[in-house]
């Protein structure tokens, strides 16, 4: 099956084309970015979503600036923060802005540096996959949250990299998909992505994990990350810190699988990463109905945080960080 | 406010009525079972549930064979097995079955004994609130998961009924209430119950609830019960379980309330208690629309259970077991 790119650049609009992944799974439909502004809502309607693929997009953003002749360092700075949480936009942006002053500040500087950042991120998606692979026993039943595929990170994904590398090496009994409420980027878009491969899978309800985990049938959890900060601690979709705290206590190993741009050792720790809250009606809503009484608050983080301690391994590109503190992360990010 | 009540029978029809649970919160609608089939239907398909209040709807659903002159005892089956884990359904109807037969099977000794055991909830309720408020902190916050209240349970409810009593009190600060996905019986009805008494209150999603509790802001976790077993076990709302273990990981309190309707001495332990697994649709689907790809398994089931060792107490209409053990039950059933 062919499907369109979760990303492009089209230099002769120019625009970033996006796939819309607020419409998946019922809808393939492309959304075409003509100027940083409308980058800039995409990002934050979750058109486009995912740490690493927020990176390339801002990254292609001020590509798109430069292309325009707009003010760059004043797009830069509209994508850096559309959104708070995931560094690599701020890292992405802030890489492709570097290279566009240092080259002359021509378009073709700064695409070429957005170009470099996500053949980067592909092959970091492949090193995270074959270093993952390392972890997943014969037969696994891996238990994933969120979307971690091709519609999140470059590449083949990176939490669902691992799975899929697995699948091909005949070692995936079968992949559990936690749907991710609110926003069910589990049911739309990784269910979306197995299918695609032709990966053995089914959903849950979020709150069905532990029993799953009880049933004995879960071998092991993986997910990706939003940030790492520099003790190891895990900024992840909501949920994720959940899945940590049930995986320890049925003694599943919790991995997580991110590139080295996720990390940030510039923060401390868990206690230093922004969480963005959403709005209540992302709860209290779906598809515009309303299932809850009119006005009814939600307490809606997009994300939780996760202590080193309940990681059993940290896989990236270049190879598994375990145990998970300051030590190892600072030497796998000196490699 | 007044509202439909959730259940009534009446004679004049002769039916049993129910307020639909499955159309609010947006619509107050009649259900209408005019003979035991349709009452079955509409217990299978939601529109009655919550251990207790089912156990009242088989009682009646018993009255209404027995006014339409219909095969009472086959009735009596039909009704018991309409859902398999809440123990009330199938002892409500023994009870008003038993009643029927010994009342020289008249449609008065079924509709008496059907009256009381409603009245015997209410006035259960009343007791669970009274002794569950006695665990209640001044500014407690309660996190909550499903509906345990007069939509479930017979008077105020079960846990509801704590934490509106708190309320009442003035000891409650804050209601936290999961979602309760699949079918956002928090969303959808406990939201609406909270509102109706005006007891401040926040939605999440059932994924959130770690994080909120790390984050301090969770004093107790207080739930219903759908059966418990002789040990302690308890048999609840997909989720619970999930809560339970967060709970214990968090050193909040679990407190588990239920009527002595809902405990099955003749289950010795969790593993002996049946869980109902449900079509996928209710995970793959929102309101006849599809939020996963077409064809998508799903993990479903409608209930977990929690070991009695993660249950801090378990509070009946006659008292608080604490610890929650085999000879705690054995002696509040003895009551």
């Amino acid at each position: 099956m062919s499907a369109p790119a979760p990303l492009r650049f089209d230099a002769a609009v120019p625009a970033v084309v996006l796939l819309d992944q607020t419409r998946l799974p019922t809808a393939e439909v492309e959304r075409v970015c003509a100027d940083v502004p409308a980058l800039v809502t995409a990002i934050q309607q979750l058109a486009v979503r995912g740490a690493p693929l927020l990176g390339i997009a801002g990254g292609y953003g001020v590509a798109l600036a430069a292309a325009r002749g707009d003010d760059v360092p004043a797009a830069a700075q509209a994508l850096a923060t559309a959104r708070p949480t995931a560094v690599n936009l701020a890292t992405g942006v802030a890489r492709v802005l570097a290279a566009w002053a240092d080259g002359g500040r021509t378009a073709e500087a700064a695409l070429v540096a957005a170009d470099a950042l996500a053949a980067d991120e592909a092959q970091a998606s492949a090193g995270m996959a074959e270093h993952g692979l390392t972890l997943v026993p014969e037969g696994a039943r891996i238990l994933t949250h969120c979307n971690t595929g091709a519609l999140a990170v470059g590449g083949t994904g990176s939490a669902f990299a691992v799975a899929l590398a697995a699948h091909r090496a005949g070692r995936l009994a079968h992949l559990w998909v936690d749907e991710t409420r609110p926003l069910l980027q589990g049911s739309r878009l990784t269910a979306y992505e197995a299918r695609r491969h032709g990966i053995p899978h089914s959903v849950l309800p979020d709150s069905a994990a532990a029993a799953l985990m009880a049933s004995g049938q879960v071998d092991l959890v993986i997910t990706g990350a939003d940030r790492v900060a520099a003790d190891g601690a895990v900024a992840n979709k909501v949920g994720t810190y959940s899945l940590a705290v049930l995986a320890a206590h049925h003694s599943v190993p919790f991995v997580v699988v991110a590139p080295r741009t996720t990390v940030d050792l510039g923060t401390a720790d868990g206690a230093g990463i922004p969480v963005e809250q959403r709005a209540a009606e992302e709860v209290t809503h779906h598809a515009g109905t309303a299932v809850a009484p009119p006005g009814t608050a939600a307490f809606n983080p997009a994300f939780d945080v996760t202590p080193p301690d309940l990681v059993t391994a940290l896989v990236t590109e270049v190879g598994v960080v375990r145990p998970v503190n300051r030590n190892g992360l600072a030497r796998v990010m000196e490699t």
